[in-house]
């Protein structure tokens, strides 16, 4: 998410694009769906897969996707219980804006 | 662009979403996309078709993303001449990602 401000007028917008730029205009936000397309994942996943993001950022952005209902927190009651995140049907609708980025990256951003 | 590092660590990723990722994951990136997608704009144009907009933001946007060649600046040698913004073919790559931001926000960001 943007800085917040600016999140909170752009998801106020009459024009789509920018209500969804309110969303995805963020690294992080981006590289969680990355993450999280192909299946749910426990905190610790998410931290070691996204290199450089600190744990209080990943916790936001998590808090943050959670109450624009594109990310499910699940308590999974095993012993010892623990959490995971997954993607909702809101969420899963992003995937194929990742699928371009990739995409884009591979053909014009070559390393 | 995120933040200076960020952005730096991300755009040197091995993987193709991250390098996407360091240059569109900002809002105000995405709704320059979204101006310059039909025709070339000035300046003023930009500012008063981005709500919110700083002056200062958009400028150091703009520098950016003509150093990523995404962007063309370009003198029009009228009287007075004036500067135009062109979506390079670099950057009309990015329109089908902005045409996906604006569906996604049509069907699941209604205001």
């Amino acid at each position: 998410m943007p800085h917040k401000k600016t999140e909170h007028q752009l998801s106020q917008s009459k024009c789509p694009i920018a209500r969804a730029a309110a969303l995805v205009g963020d690294p992080w936000v981006l590289l969680i769906l990355r993450e999280l397309r192909e299946e749910a994942r426990r905190f610790n996943e998410l931290r070691n897969a996204i290199a450089n993001i600190s744990p209080r950022t990943l916790s936001a952005r998590l808090k943050f996707l959670e109450q624009e209902g594109i990310v499910a927190r699940t308590v999974i009651p095993e012993t010892p219980p623990h959490v995971e995140y997954s993607l909702t049907e809101k969420g899963r609708a992003l995937v194929p804006i990742i699928a371009q980025l990739q995409e884009y990256g591979e053909t014009w951003l070559k390393t």
